[in-house]
Formats: C-alpha cells, structure tokens, sequence
C-alpha cells in the first residue's frame, strides 16, 4: 500500500494529509500477516506464494459516492464494509487477499477514513481476508472506494456463469429486494414507515448498509460440486438469471411465488407505487448468490444447506430448453423484466 | 470484467450508457486468451492458473482527473496507457495481467472511452499484459482509472524497497525531471517556450502523456540479482530515495552534477523561478526507476545494461551508513528536499 501519484504540478491544493500517516494507521492495525504473505503493506507491490495446485480467482469493483451510497445513510464502516462485501460477493471461492484503492474528497476527515477502514477490516476479519495492499489518493469530487479481491479454488470446483443445463432447478441463497427496499427506507424516511414492523425495516437497511456476502456458500457449492452455474444477484436476480441462461445457452422460468421477498421490503414497494414482484426481480443490491443445480445433485446441496450456517437456500424455478426468460405469476406466465429499473 | 454495481434507486440518471456493449467491444478487441488464463472478461471474476513455482506480485494503483491528469493536456489514449504504466512501473517484475476499472463521467463519450482503452492495450500488448477483467460505472464526477496488476517472479529475485547496505551504489534508468517539466510546459502554452528546443520539449510532454514504465529492466534487475533494492520514481526522485533508505536501514549521498536532467527540463524549472535540481529531484511523474547496486555486481549490471536495449543507467550516488539524506552541490553537502514539492 502506498501513496497516491503526486498530484499534477501546479495544482494548487495539497495532496491528502497524513497519507503516510493514514497507512501506518492501516498497517498497526492489521493481523500479523499469514505465512503466505511474503510483503504486504509498505512497499510498492504485494508479493504472494500463490495456493498450491489451484487457480486464482481475481476481481475488481468499486463504489461511487452517489452512485453506489449516499454518505447521508451510510456510515463510513458501512462503506468500507460494503466495498469488500461487493467484491466477495463475485468470487465464489476462498477468497484469500484484497487490494484497497481509496480516493478521498477535501471533505473527509481522517477519522472518517479510518471508520471507513475499520469497516473493512470488520468483513475483512469475518472472511478471512488479508488486505495486502492498496492506494490512497485524492478526489476532487466523490469518495470512491476500489477493491480488488483474490482467491482460489480447485479447478474442479470453479463455478461460472455458463455450465448450466435445461431441467437444472434454480436456487437464491437469503432474500430478495431488501437492499432497494432497506434505501427506499432509509430515504423516504420515517413518516413512509408509519405502521410498518420496525424490525423488518431495520433487517432491509442493514441489508443495504451491510449486506453479507455469501462467501461460504459459494465456496461450499463449489466444493461440493453442487451447482453448475452461480453468480450473485448484485444487479439484480432478474439480470441474474438473464445472465446465467445466456452463458449457459437456456432459458429459465421464475415462479413468483416462490421468490423470498422480506415482508417489510414488499410493503415498501407497495407504497412506493410499485409491483413488489417486478421491484424485487429488479432491484439489485442484495448481493445474493443465484445458482443452478440439477436435480441429482440435491443430495449435494443438502450437504451445502447443513454446512451453510443458517442461510436460506429457496428453490424459485428452473431452467428450461426454450430460450426465453419467463416469470409465471398465479400460473400466467409473463416476460421476465429488463434486468435493473429505477424507481 | 462487468457493468457496475447498479445505481442507487432513485438516483435519477440512467446507468453509463452501453456498458455492456462497452465490454463486449474491449473483449472483441483483445488478443486470444492465453493458456493460463482460463477465464477472462465477461465472468464476474478471472480465472488463473499460477505460475508454477513462482511468486505472485500485486499492485494497484489509480489516475482520477484533475489529480493526476487533466483531459485538456492528454488525450484518452493517453490516459489509458498511463495509468497502466504507472502500475508497471510498481511491479519491478514480469507483468502478467491487469484488471481495469472505470469510472466514467456523464460528459466522455463512447468513442473516448473506446479510445482510453485503446491507449490501455497499446501498452498491454506492448509489456505482454493481457486484460483480464474489470469493472465499469459512473462517477457524479472526474474520470478515474483504477488498475490492478499482478506479476510473478522467482523468490529470489523479487526486489524490494529494503535490502540496500551502506556503500552500495544509487542508479536511476533514464532521466528526472521530464514528467513535471513535461506538463509545465502544455500548461504554460507556447510563449512560454519561445527559443527553447522544441524536440527538448516533446520529449518531456511525451513523459508526462506516455510515461515508459521500466519494466524490462526491472525483470532484468531481478533475474540477474543485479540490484539489492528497487523502487520506482513517481513521487520524485528524493522521495524514493528516502523511501529505500528507511527501508534499508541507511543514509544517502547523491552527487546534484550526476543527475540525468534533460535541458528542456532543466530550462522549465529556471523559466518558473525554481532551481533545476531542486525541482528535478522532488518532481515525481517520471517512472523511472531507482536502484541500488553494490560494487560487486557490477558484471550483473553490466549485463542488464547490455540487454535493456538502450535505456540509460546512471550512477547518482551512495548509500552510507550515516542515516542521513544529502544531496552534494559543488561539493557542498545538502540536506535533500523533503519528497514531492508544488511548483
């Protein structure tokens, strides 16, 4: 981890103050680092024995101030948290080390930076992540908060988008709509909420402030080679399914009524105007795991389910030879909706 | 690589139009995959096979618009190719793959964008990088490019900040100075330049548009154990040197006479008011690297110099056993400037 590029000569502001010192705040406050970590924190680059005889899975992904969070309803650990959980989210396997790539507004104070920091050492910690690396800058405009995350898994046991069959059942690991719901909440703010259970409202924000990646559940579906195909359903489980049937070459049909959508997150839809099923479909931002697997793997999933801490597994449909994307309601069926919709 | 995350809901404007069609354009242009990548873009994540027997090295490192560039000065070619080769430029091993993320303002166009990533591949292709994965989104406000790079190397040839001992020699590739003068130069405009050579001055505005990242002899420097520390120059000269000495438990002496400072630079810095050396050495944005060398590899570096087709290698300095940092000017002993200066 190290300091921004300078900034371009001539401008006139500073560059972020304390860097160096942020870093040295970072690095005191990591795990002593695990014996495969040969040089993390403090030097240009990271240096990895890699997991013997298995592959690396890399991704990258990053949140926006006022794209992906609006630091009016989230926290600085909520940010720090979700950039990570974004990440594990899309890895589906043992994910091992994660780069933190911070570019900072003049607005932000160090502690908050350190909140942030602490929120992602918090998942960190849960996931048994290293952060091994990363970069501070600054920004002239938004937070934004980018994140690369590594892992391994046997080649066997990598799941993809593709690798699907038709007659393959799909799953959803949690529920779907709380995160939108949990945001539509939180800036609606109280007076929407009149009547509904606090509980339930509570459960959907922290869905969108902190959503748990389903890191071991997808780690467990591909050890146990229970799935065909997996991705997570962070724009959505309607484009989800979109994008698993494309890479598989099938279709897929949807029973509504099977979708585990969180009363509270139903009732915000409701109010604001909206079919609960379409918004859910659509929404986004629950960072669930959508998986398909056969039916003769079901004692493998049963496996999944009892190692899987807890986690609902649902069955919400299959995937069919027909290529069309279909959503049966009180047994019509219709089109599934374009991925995600803005409401 | 994907789309991003997806907006906020209620966020009012659409997601970066054709992100999808974007990827689908940057993956019809890459190369075909190579063996070990198994898994490239269009996943969630990148599938790797390690190389056997090596060690990964990672980096990441961010240009954000205004802070490391401005678009007025560099095309998006530009843009594209520096911000891979700044993280180059921090690997000091053989780069493998890179992993791009985007974010994009509401004003770039598809074609600029498309041109970004056409400076990107220029250099991939160029230092063998392959693209392997990425992520796209907006920002509410400057462009930012995100890169993360890994690397292998052997274990004993990985090249650190630490590791220099008292007496061994200081070298830097190229030149200093160039990257800062460079963009002094596009933003004082043409007057400024009046009688001043005006290949001098393309090279300097190349250096700061299309730094040349050291990667060849950097791999060389640690294939052939020719160098006992390593870091790259991009925030300045002084600032490395300082850096590999804290690591390394030493002092510096640098000789100002030495300094490779090319005359179209050195004329920026005294037409601003500043002291060439001065400057040079705090000015960062170059991307060069320094290294240090004891006398007894002097055949290993011979060697390097041999194979760096035509790269110069200058000898700058000593490490020494005094902890001190000191710059001598006509024999005079200095304290050297603290890092990177505004000018």
């Amino acid at each position: 981890m190290k300091p921004g590029r300078p900034n371009l000569p001539g401008n006139a502001t500073a560059p972020v103050v304390g860097e160096r010192a942020l870093i040295a705040g970072i690095r005191a406050r990591l795990a002593p680092a695990p014996p495969w970590l040969l040089l993390g924190i403090g030097d240009d680059a990271a240096v990895v024995k890699p997991e013997r005889g298995a592959l690396e899975i890399l991704t990258t992904d990053a949140l926006v101030e006022s794209i992906h969070f609006d630091r009016r309803f989230s926290s600085p650990e909520d940010i720090g948290w979700k950039s990570l959980a974004v990440n594990l989210s899309d890895i589906a396997a043992m994910p091992r080390l994660a780069l933190l790539s911070l570019a900072l507004p003049a607005d932000i104070s160090s502690a908050e930076v350190h909140a942030l920091v602490d929120g992602f050492l918090a998942l960190a910690v849960d996931a048994r992540v290293t952060l091994a690396g990363g970069n501070v800058t600054r920004s002239p405009g938004p937070l934004m908060v980018d994140v690369t995350v590594s892992g391994f898994a046997r080649a066997r046991h990598v799941l993809t988008r593709g690798g699907a069959r038709a007659g393959d059942d799909l799953y959803v690991t949690g529920s779907v709509g709380a995160g939108a719901a949990g945001l539509g909440w939180l800036r609606d703010g109280r007076e929407a909420a009149n009547g509904v259970e606090l509980e339930g409202i509570k459960a959907c924000v922290l869905r969108h402030r902190r959503p748990e990646p389903r890191v071991r559940v997808g780690a467990l579906l591909g050890r146990n080679r229970a799935a065909t195909a997996c991705m997570d359903t962070s724009d959505g489980l309607a484009d989800a399914a979109r994008q698993i049937a494309q890479a598989s070459g099938v279709g897929a049909t949807i029973d509504a009524a099977s979708l585990p959508i969180p009363s509270a997150a139903r009732e915000y839809f409701r109010r604001a105007g909206h079919d609960p099923i379409g918004a859910a479909l659509a929404g986004g931002d629950d960072y669930e795991l959508l998986f398909a697997a056969p039916r003769r793997s079901r004692g493998r999933l049963a496996t999944v389910v009892r190692q899987s801490r807890g986690v609902p597994i649902t069955r919400i449909g299959q995937l069919t030879s027909e290529r069309h994307l279909v959503i049966v309601r009180d047994g019509v069926p219709e089109p599934l909706p374009e991925g995600f919709v803005h409401f």
